[in-house]
C-alpha cells in the first residue's frame, strides 16, 4: 500500500451511503411519533402513523395505475391535507410532484400539464371548473381524481373518481419506490412567468433534503414546531417546509383560505407559531379588526418574502408578538437561501432604521455554498459598498438540476459555473444584499441605470397610491425613460400627473422620476406579481394606456 | 425525446453540485459576521475573521511543508483555539485530522501516531513530556509544533517551532485545498480500545456536514448559540460541534480544565447556553459548592452521553435552570446520532419516573437513515417490547467510511449492511431504545443472557459504593456466572460480600446476582471507561484478583 491510505478499503457500503432524501423523514416521525399530529385541518386531526399509511396508499395506488419512475403527477390544489400527503406520497410512488398554482388561468394550467407530460392530475373540488377547462384543451389528458376536501365549499367533481376512493385502491404496506440516485428529481414547479413562459424548475431529492435541513438551521428552528400553512405548498413546495416540518415532527395545521381571521385563530386554537407569508398578510394583521384578532402570549415566528416589509406593518406586528424575519425566496433555489437574521443590536435603533436594515434581503445561508452581486457576465463581485449594482449570482447544492426540457434556458442559467438570479442587487458593507430590481426591469436612461424599485418605494409613500410599478418607455432624447403605472386606493381621486412627479422629484434624483403616470388597476400574474412585460407593451403605446386606464 | 423526461439536460454542474463539507461554514461566518467573536479563550477574544485568516495560515503553511491531500495531521491538545483551529485549517490543507486523546498513556500515542502515519504533529506544551516519551519509540518521527497555549501552565516546548510561528508562514490569502469528492476523508479518530487494539475510525466530508447539521437540527438549536467546550474536541471531533457551531455562526467558548467552577464562570461571563459533558460533570454542578456556583435567568442547555446520569443529579441539575436531554455518541457515527427528546408530557411524571424515562438513550435522529435493534446475525428486528435485547445496528450517512487499515474489522462492522455498534439494547414500545450493555459484556449464565450493566445499576445504589463493574468469570455448572469488582467511596469500610450479594437478591432476579464480590480501583482507559476485558481476565485468576486488591 502506497500513496493516499484513505483510498483503500473504505468505499461506500449500504450501512454508510444512502441517497439523501426528504422522504425518510416520515417513517421517521411514523415509527417514533405515531400517536402526535402530524396534521390539523379544521376538526380533522391525523397522526403520524395515519399520515404514513395514506401516503403509502397513495403511492401505491399510483404504482399500480401504471406510474414509473420520472413520470409526473400533479395537483392543483390549495394547503390541505391531500397536498401535504402528495409531497411525500406522490415521490413515494418514484413520480416526480408538480404542483401547480390555483391563481393561475386555465391556459396557464393548459400549459403546464401539457409541457410537464402529466400522468395524473388531482383536483381539489375548488378548482375543478379550472381544470376542467384547462383538460379541455388538451390533446393527451392525465388521469384525474378529484379530492373532496373536508372543508371545501361546493365544486363539481370531474374526474375518474375521488382521492379517498383511490387510496382505497393502494396497499398500506406498501414499501414505495425510493431514489436510487440523490440527484433523481423530486419536484416540478414552474415559474410564474413575468417575462416569458413558465418555466419548469427541477429540483433534485438532494437539493429537497438541503434545503428542509436549511430551513430548520437558517431560521434556528425548535423540535416540534406548530406550523400553519399561509405559504402556498405550489411555491416551491412551500420552500420545502413541506418535508422540513415533518423532519423537525412538528404538526402541519392547513388553510385553505388566508385571511387575518383564520391565522389568528389558528394561533389561539391550535397554538401555531410559525409560518411565512407575504407582507401583504403581515399588513391584513396589522389592519385586523378586533373582533377578527386574538391575542397570544408565546413567540409567533414569520419569515417574509416577496417586497419588504414596510416600517409602520412591521412596528405593529412585532408590538402583536410576531417575531419577522425578511427572506429571499427563489423557485430555483427550492426555498429561501438568502435571510435577513435580524441582529440583535438592530433593537436598538428607531424603528424606521430597524424597518430599513430588516428590509434588506439577507445574507447567504450556511447551507448554501456560494452566494455573490456581480457582473453578470464575468461573474466578477461588484464591491460591497451599498451601492454598486450587479445580478446576483448564487451556487450550491440546493440549486435546481435545471429547467425542464429547456437546455437553453439552463445553461444560460448556470453560465460561468452560477446561478444566475435575474435579480439585481447592491451588497452592503455588512454582507447583506438588497435587490434593487429584477434585471429585465432596470431602466438605463442617459446611460445611467435606474432602478424601478427605488422609484417604486418613493411613489408608495405618497397617500394616495396602493400600488405603484414603474418601466422603461423610449425616450428620443435618454434613450429610455420612467413611466409610473400607479393603482389608487379605494375612492381616492387621481392627483395630477404634476403632483406625483413633484412629489418624487423631492426624494429622487431628477433623472430617475417618472416624466409620466399613468392610473389604473395593475395586470398582475396568478401568483399576484405585476406583469411588467404588459406595462413596457403599454409604455410604447399610447392605445395600450387607455385601455388600461379604463380596466 | 423518449422514457424519463428527467433524464436530458438536468445534469450535474459547478453552479448546483458541489461537494459536501463543513469547511464552507467558516468562509460563511468570516464573509458575513468578521467582527464577531469566533472563540473566547481566558482574556482572548477572536473574531470570524481572524480566525478564518489563522485557519488559512494553518492551512497553507501545512501545504508548505508538503502536506499533500491524504497525509494525516495529529493534534494533541485540551480545548483551545488551536484546537478549534485545527478542526478548519487542518482538512483546508486537504489533510486528515487526527485529534489525539490527551488522556492516553505514551504507548497509547505512539500507537495511533505510528498507525495513522502522522506527518505533523502539534502538541499542546501541558502534554509536551507525554508526547516526547510517544516520539521516542517511534521509527518514523512527524514534524513537531509546540502550541504555548496563552492559558497553559508550564510543559517543556519539544518541537521544531512553535504554532504562531509555523502559522506566519502561511499565507493568509491562501484558497485552500478543497474536497474534490464529498467522500474524502475528513477525519481520523482512534475508539477508546476497551476491547482491542485502537481501531481508527475515518469519517467523510459528507458524513461530517450532515452530523453537523444534525446536531443542529436534532438539538433545536437557535442561531448563534454560545457553546462552552466541555467536552473533548478528540473525542469524534466534539460529535462534530467543531462544525455546528460554526455552521451556527455561534461562538466557541473554549476551556482547559472542566471543572464546575469554570462552567459556571464561563456561562455567568460568556452568556454560555448550549454545552455536552458526562454525568459526571453534571454530579460536579450538582455538588458544586456555594462559592462554585453562580445562578443565570437564561436557560442553559446540555447534552450528556456515557451512561444515564442518575435521578439525583437530574433533579438538581434541572432545579439551577439547566436543560438536560440523554444523547447516545459513538464515534463510528461522528456523533450522537439517536438522543432522548424529554417528550413534554414527561414533566408531569414524578422526578423518579422522569429520570427513568430520561435515562434510555433515544430514538433515531432525522438526519439518521436507519435505527434498529436487531439480531445481529440475520439484522432481523426485536420486537418493540422494552425486554427483548438485540445489538444496536445504525445505517446512514453520518456512518463513518470504515476503520483505516482494517478491512477485516470495516467488513465485520458493516456486514449485513447495518453499522453493528457492538452495543447491547432493548427497544421500548414508544420507539426510544435502552442500551443495556456492550455485546462482549453480557453475561450467559445457564443459557440466559445477563446485562452486567443492569446489575452494576443496582450495585451503583449500595450506599458503600462508588464504582461497580460486572464481569463473567466461568462456572462449571452454569458455564458463567457474574463477578463483582467494586471501588469503594473514600474512608468506606468494605461490607462483608454477603451484605452485598443480599443487596443485590432484593432487587435482582437471583440468577442475575454476583456470586462472588473483589473490592479495589479499577482499571481505566485513557478516556476513563473501565477495561472490563482486564477485569475478565482477573475474574478467571485468583492472583490477579490480589494483585487487584492491592492496588
Amino acid at each position: 500500500m502506497s500513496g493516499n491510505i484513505y483510498e483503500h478499503g473504505l468505499d461506500r457500503t449500504p450501512a454508510n451511503y444512502l441517497p439523501l432524501t426528504p422522504l425518510q423523514f416520515l417513517d421517521r416521525c411514523a415509527d417514533q411519533y405515531p400517536d402526535r399530529t402530524a396534521i390539523v385541518h379544521g376538526t380533522l386531526r391525523q397522526s403520524w402513523s395515519q399520515t404514513r399509511e395514506r401516503c403509502r396508499r397513495l403511492a401505491s395506488a399510483l404504482v399500480k395505475r401504471g406510474i414509473k419512475k420520472g413520470d409526473t403527477v400533479s395537483i392543483l390544489a390549495p394547503n390541505t391535507p391531500a397536498m401535504v400527503e402528495a409531497h411525500h406520497g406522490v415521490p413515494l410512488s418514484g413520480a416526480v410532484l408538480n404542483a401547480i398554482n390555483c391563481r393561475l388561468d386555465a391556459e396557464g394550467v393548459r400549459f403546464i400539464l401539457h409541457h410537464g407530460e402529466s400522468k395524473v392530475l388531482f383536483v381539489d373540488r375548488e378548482f375543478s371548473a379550472l381544470a376542467a377547462k384547462a383538460l379541455e384543451q388538451l390533446d393527451s389528458k392525465p388521469l384525474v381524481i378529484d379530492i373532496a376536501d373536508v372543508e371545501a365549499i361546493g365544486g363539481e367533481l370531474i374526474g375518474a373518481m375521488e382521492y379517498e376512493t383511490f387510496l382505497a385502491e393502494g396497499d398500506a404496506d406498501f414499501a414505495g419506490v425510493w431514489p436510487t440516485d440523490e440527484w433523481d428529481a423530486i419536484a416540478l414547479n414552474y415559474t410564474s412567468g413575468t417575462t416569458s413562459d413558465p418555466k419548469g424548475v427541477v429540483p433534485s431529492h438532494r437539493g429537497a433534503y438541503l434545503m428542509s435541513l436549511l430551513q430548520l438551521t437558517d431560521w434556528g428552528m425548535p423540535r416540534r414546531p406548530v406550523y400553519l400553512w399561509t405559504l402556498p405548498l405550489f411555491h416551491a413546495n412551500g420552500w420545502c417546509f413541506a418535508w422540513s416540518i415533518t423532519a423537525a415532527a412538528g404538526t402541519h395545521v392547513c388553510l385553505r383560505k388566508v385571511t387575518a381571521a383564520n391565522i389568528f385563530a389558528a394561533i389561539d386554537q391550535h397554538g401555531v407559531d410559525h409560518f411565512c407569508a407575504a407582507p401583504i398578510v403581515l399588513a391584513s394583521l396589522a389592519t385586523a379588526t378586533a373582533a377578527e384578532r386574538r391575542s397570544f402570549s408565546h413567540t409567533v415566528r414569520v419569515r417574509t418574502a416577496g417586497s419588504p416589509p414596510p416600517a409602520a406593518v412591521l412596528k405593529s406586528v412585532l408590538e402583536m408578538g410576531f417575531e419577522v424575519e425578511h427572506v429571499y425566496g427563489i423557485t430555483e433555489a427550492s426555498g429561501t437561501p438568502v435571510s435577513s437574521f435580524v441582529n440583535p443590536d438592530w433593537h436598538d435603533q428607531p424603528m424606521d432604521e430597524r424597518a430599513r436594515l430588516m428590509a434588506r434581503q439577507g445574507n447567504r445561508s450556511a447551507v448554501l455554498e456560494g452566494l455573490r452581486v456581480a457582473d453578470p457576465a464575468t461573474c466578477e463581485p461588484v464591491p460591497w459598498d451599498g451601492k454598486t449594482q450587479g445580478e446576483l449570482l448564487l451556487k450550491g447544492n440546493v440549486v435546481m438540476k435545471g429547467y425542464l426540457k429547456n437546455p437553453d434556458a439552463t445553461a444560460s442559467a448556470f453560465s460561468g459555473g452560477w446561478f444566475h438570479t435575474g435579480d439585481v442587487a447592491v451588497m452592503h458593507p455588512d454582507g447583506y444584499i438588497q435587490i434593487t430590481d429584477r434585471s429585465k426591469d432596470v431602466i438605463i436612461s442617459g446611460g445611467e441605470n435606474i432602478s424601478s424599485v427605488e422609484v417604486e418605494d418613493v411613489l408608495h409613500r405618497h397617500p394616495a397610491v396602493l400600488i405603484a410599478a414603474v418601466v422603461a418607455q423610449p425616450d428620443a432624447k435618454w434613450g429610455e425613460s420612467p413611466c409610473a403605472f400607479i393603482e389608487l386606493k379605494p375612492d381616492v381621486a387621481a392627483p395630477p400627473e404634476a403632483d406625483i412627479i413633484a412629489f418624487c422629484r423631492e426624494r429622487l434624483a431628477h433623472y430617475k422620476c417618472p416624466v409620466r403616470v399613468v392610473y389604473g388597476a395593475l395586470p398582475k400574474t396568478g401568483t399576484g406579481k405585476i406583469q411588467k412585460f404588459r406595462l413596457r407593451e403599454l409604455a410604447g403605446s399610447r392605445e395600450a394606456i387607455t385601455e388600461l386606464s379604463g380596466s
